[in-house]
C-alpha cells in the first residue's frame, strides 16, 4: 500500500503524515486481497488488479478515519494505534479522509487498463462509497443508533451498505479487471453479499466476546453506544448460526465460478474465524 | 443542480436532506458556469458539459460542508443560511460531504461521453480536488493559520491550491468536453489560474470591506481568526493592484483563445468585482 502514495511527494507534511498513518497501520487488507482473489479466479493478471486494490483500501482507510472522529463513533484507538484525529488533530484528520477519497479515484483513472475498464471500476467504486453503498450505511446506522429497536431487516440493510458495499465492489473490481463473464459475475456478487453480512456479524460478537488488547480497538463500545448489532437483536447464539449459514452461502457461490477460487475460499473462512 | 441528486432516491432521509441542503443553497454556481463558458468557447455541446458542471460543483459543495465544520472554521452561516452542520448535526454534515464527493466521479463515470473522455475528466477531477489541490491547499491553510507571517508567494500557492484548483478544474472540464487543442487549452489554463488567484483576493477584500447580510457568511472572520490574507500581508491598496493586474491577465490569455470567449470574459468580471 505505500507505493499508492508515492505521488504524493510535495505534500503538506501534517496532511502527508495523516494520510501515512491512515493507509499504513497495516490492517487486515481484506479488501484489496478479495479485488486480488477475485480478479485471479477470474483469470486478470496481477498487475491489472493494483490500482483497484490500492484504491478500494484507499477509500476504507478514509471511512475509518472519518468514523473514528468524536461527531461519529469518537474512538481514540484503531488496530492498537491513536487515531488519525488523536495523532494528528480533528481538522486534519477530516481533510485527510477527504484527500484519500479524490487519490482512489487518482488511481484508478491513471491505472494501466482500458478505458472502458477505469470507467466501469470508477463507477463501482463511486457507487459502493457513495449515498447508495457505503456513507448510505453509515446514515442509516446513525439513524439507528440510540433510536427505537430496528428490525433484522433493516440491520441487514445497514450493513449490506456501511460495510458490504465496499467488501462487494472489491470482488466487482477484480472480476471487472478480468472482463469476466455475467454469471461468473453473478456467483461472485452472491460470494461477496454473505461474506460483507458474515463479516459484520463476526464484527458485532468480537465486540463482546474479545478484550481491547485483541481487538486492537475499543471493546464492549456497541454495548456502551447502544448500537444497533446482530447480539443485541437476535442473540449470541442466533448470530453464531447465521454466520455458519452464511458460511455455506459462500461456499455454495463460488461452486458456480469458473477457475480457482482457492484464495476466496480461504477469506470467506478468515471472515468467519478471525478474533481480530 | 437539483438534477445532479435526482439519483438519489432511497437514500437515508437525514443524509439526503443534508446533501441538498449542502449544494441547493443557490450559491453563484462559479464552477458549472466556468465549465459551461470554457466548453461552449471550445465548441462543446451544452449536453455533453451537464455531468462536469454538475461534478464540480459537488466537490465544490462538499468542501464547503467540510470547511465549515468546528473543527475547521466552525462557520454557522453560509450564503445567508444556517450551515450544514448547524441544521444536520456535525456527524451527518461529515458524511454528506464524504457522499457528495463520491456523488461527483458516480455521475461522471455515467456520464454520456466516449470513455477517454471521462476517464480524462475524472483524473482532472480527483487531481484538482486532492492532496495536490483542493485539499491540499485546505491543509497548508490549517498550517498557516496562527503561524508565522507566511509569504507572498506561499499564500499564492496555498490559494492556487486550495480555491484555484477547482477553478482551474472548471475550464479544463469544459476543454476537455471539447477535445479543444493544446495551444487553447494552455490560454485556458493561464486565463483559469488568474481567475482563481483574483477570486481569493477580492474573497480577502470582501472580508473586510463587507459586512455579513451582505455577504451571507460571517465577515470580518480572517481578521478574528488570525488568517494568512492578501490585504494582512501586501496590504489593501496593494491587493486592489493585484486584482486589476490579474483581469488584464485573464484579458490577454483569452485573446489566445479560439472561439467565443465572450461568456468567459463575463465571469473573470464578475470575480473582479463581485460584491458576495
Amino acid at each position: 500500500m505505500a507505493g499508492a502514495l508515492d505521488s504524493l511527494d510535495g505534500t503538506e507534511p501534517r496532511l502527508l503524515a495523516a494520510m501515512r498513518h491512515a493507509v499504513l497501520l497495516g490492517g487486515k487488507r481484506m479488501r484489496p486481497q478479495l479485488v486480488y482473489a477475485s480478479g485471479t479466479a477470474c483469470g486478470a493478471r496481477e498487475d491489472d488488479l493494483d490500482a483497484a486494490a490500492a484504491a478500494v483500501e484507499l477509500v476504507h482507510a478514509y471511512s475509518l478515519v472519518h468514523d473514528d472522529l468524536p461527531a461519529l463513533d469518537d474512538d481514540a484507538l484503531r488496530r492498537g494505534q491513536p487515531t488519525v484525529h488523536v495523532a494528528h488533530g480533528e481538522a486534519t484528520a477530516i481533510v485527510a479522509g477527504d484527500a484519500l477519497q479524490a487519490l482512489a479515484f487518482s488511481l484508478l483513472a491513471d491505472a494501466p487498463l482500458p478505458d472502458a475498464c477505469r470507467v466501469a471500476m470508477m463507477a463501482e467504486l463511486a457507487s459502493a462509497s457513495g449515498a447508495a453503498g457505503m456513507c448510505g450505511g453509515q446514515a442509516f446506522d446513525l439513524a439507528a443508533t440510540g433510536s427505537e429497536p430496528i428490525t433484522l431487516a433493516a440491520l441487514e440493510r445497514l450493513h449490506a451498505m456501511k460495510t458490504g458495499a465496499l467488501l462487494r465492489a472489491a470482488v466487482r473490481l477484480g472480476a471487472l479487471a478480468a472482463d469476466a463473464d455475467p454469471s461468473t459475475r453473478a456467483a461472485l456478487d452472491r460470494f461477496a453479499g454473505a461474506l460483507g453480512l458474515a463479516f459484520q456479524v463476526r464484527d458485532d460478537l468480537l465486540d463482546i466476546e474479545s478484550d481491547t488488547a485483541t481487538l486492537g480497538k475499543t471493546a464492549g463500545k456497541d454495548v456502551a453506544q447502544d448500537k444497533a448489532t446482530f447480539p443485541a437483536l437476535i442473540g449470541v447464539e442466533a448470530s453464531r448460526a447465521r454466520l455458519r449459514e452464511l458460511a455455506r452461502v459462500m461456499q455454495d457461490a463460488l461452486e458456480g465460478c469458473r477457475g480457482d477460487t482457492t484464495a476466496l475460499a480461504e477469506l470467506g473462512r478468515r471472515v468467519i474465524e478471525r478474533n481480530h
